[in-house]
């Protein structure tokens, strides 16, 4: 086989696709049958360990779709609103953009709170909004904001909107495996994640976590025969199997990563990982004069956000190409404003990892400052 | 790692997933960054060869989406007709009966015309459809219907919806890779398929061939953002990047399986492969007094209906069962009314193969039989 599709494999600082294990890898090295009994027990394990996770597994059904993360998103708008329902969605990133236009071309009728990328969600404005709107049915938002790597207030958000009454559905998807989420203490109506961020399975697949009463309500909402989580649920529930066909080795990857992610201590230690990780990452970066963008204390230790340096030397696509030549794959920023890049803290790396990254960059830094100054 | 994830591999004797060769499972066994300049080219590749296998390089753009077979059939009915389009479609098995259910839960206006599963559309019906109602706007078609075995008259069809001047959407998902699609002669606005079929790669990933025009009409028309076909090629021409995550892997194997196919001969070699694996089924079936559902003449080499003998000594799930602990997993049957099994003819595998299959059959036979006198 030609060497492009064998590797070597750079290391990914990315929200992922990322870094994976060689056991997740070999996981997807067998055919299965994706009606036959074997691969039914695998889903049933994938589908049990899920909600687990985040100890919801006497509370939430785990309902897997095909596809990406934007895609599990789409289809718990779809099925778990309906026209008569309301959505108002806290923005601070592209990623809660995201939701409501989703929820915009669904039709679904909708209104947004929107706050600086730089600024978590703020209670007020929220409660103020379910106080002044009684229309409002559901609350959506973002738990880490992949656009910048920002922690929202997840446990204060999900208190004041079951004060209201209301239903939280969280865009999880980069804080899922790791970010703790306690289904038993946070009122959380269906979490969304997907197989290829903290949990550190190849992408190909997402998940919502749900709960049992809110998907019972949500039989006929959904348009899309694809994305009807209820008609999904149903059909695993029936017989175990998927209803179309499944990305059987993406499933067996991701099941061999849940057995690892137990293994490791669970979400707790996964997250001291990360955040050994990026606090390596971050006091290097800093010491050779690179700013973060955001105020430590929003900041998850998933991915960082890095102010492009004002310097003669710096230019982001030589700056990439050369991690890139080294082994490093970085990510570019997606700011509105400011001109940024990030750097991923998740996937299966270690401190190590993130010490010859920095060896790489200062090396990388001396290098373009001496061709500048010649 | 636990064994259940390493195998051993049973072949697979069904639609989809398959026996894929080793090549294409080593393809998975590496990370990519979905943004980087490695991941572009795979994925420029994958779209340049995808075309090219039904001759429509010079006609057809390529635009993979993410998911099951299902979502791409969904993704094109949902993209390439709008609320001012009629879609008409033919329908005779469980595959046809499925794009109607999506018109339907789009909201796009739609009628049906049916054959019974042992019929092959007929022209003379479609012909009067289009001349009775002139608001039809596109004809949907399944090439070969998975449920069954049926192959359709896709290139008579194809001529007749373009003397009305109709476009037509073809369900390829069991012949696109095998049966011949020449897009240079036949005229069709979009062909839908997915990886994991005749093609040869793993599940995870469907695609259409959509007729330039035809996608550039099309802009507005998806209420789904993740489905929306025009945008989703949109974001491949910017930049070659996908939209939403891919799933890295699953693209992976599938370049390898499209330079695999290459190197077998095309479409051609791997039909004439699969008709031999076909017909020494049959044969040694007929020997066994098995009965094939459909008449040979519209039988396609891809899948097997066999009705289920009226005798004593069989039980299906026996007969599975028993199977499956020899190595081989056959498919049930899915027919409204017969009493019927399935068994597929495509994947990584060839005559021997299937010699050794009828060998198990003919073992399992004896022994029930026996078990059965005693």
């Amino acid at each position: 086989m030609s060497d492009d599709l064998l590797g070597p494999c750079p290391i990914l600082l990315t929200p992922g696709p990322l870094t994976t294990r060689p056991e997740t890898r070999q996981a997807m090295q067998r055919d299965w049958g994706s009606r036959d009994q074997a691969f039914i027990a695998l889903t049933a394990e994938m589908r049990r360990r899920l909600p687990a996770v985040a100890h919801g597994q006497d509370s939430h059904v785990a309902v897997p779709l095909q596809g990406s993360g934007t895609f599990i998103i789409e289809a718990a708008i779809g099925t778990l609103t309906g026209p008569a329902s309301k959505l108002l969605v806290l923005i601070n990133g592209v990623y809660g953009e995201r939701m409501l236009t989703i929820a915009n071309r669904l039709q679904r009728p909708a209104v947004a709170l929107r706050w600086p990328e730089q600024q978590a969600i703020g209670l007020d404005p929220v409660e103020q909004a379910l106080r002044d709107d009684p229309a409002i049915t559901h609350v959506a938002m973002v738990h880490c904001e992949t656009t910048t790597g920002l922690l929202n207030p997840l446990d204060a958000v999900a208190a004041l909107v079951a004060r209201h009454d209301k239903a939280l559905l969280v865009d999880a998807m980069s804080s899922f495996g790791a970010l703790p989420i306690d289904l038993r203490q946070t009122p959380i109506a269906a979490v969304m994640a997907s197989s290829n961020k903290c949990l550190e399975g190849v992408p190909g697949l997402g998940f919502a976590l749900i709960e049992q009463a809110a998907l019972l309500a949500a039989r006929g909402n959904s348009e899309s025969l694809s994305f009807d989580l209820f008609e999904q649920w149903r059909g695993f529930e029936a017989n175990g199997q998927w209803r179309f066909t499944p990305p059987v080795q993406v499933v067996a990857a991701l099941v061999s990563a849940l057995r690892q992610l137990e293994a490791e201590g669970g979400p707790q230690t996964r997250l001291r990982r990360y955040r050994d990780n990026f606090d390596t990452l971050a006091s290097g970066m800093a010491e050779m004069g690179f700013r973060l963008f955001l105020e430590p204390a929003l900041q998850a230790p998933i991915i960082a956000t890095f102010l492009q340096p004002d310097a003669a030397w710096f230019r982001f696509q030589s700056f990439y190409d050369a991690l890139a030549r080294r082994g490093f794959l970085i990510y570019p920023g997606k700011l509105s404003r400011a001109q940024t890049f990030r750097i991923g803290c998740i996937g299966a790396l270690q401190r190590n990892d993130f010490l010859r990254l920095l060896a790489a960059i200062r090396a990388i830094k001396t290098e373009s400052e001496g061709r500048w100054l010649d």
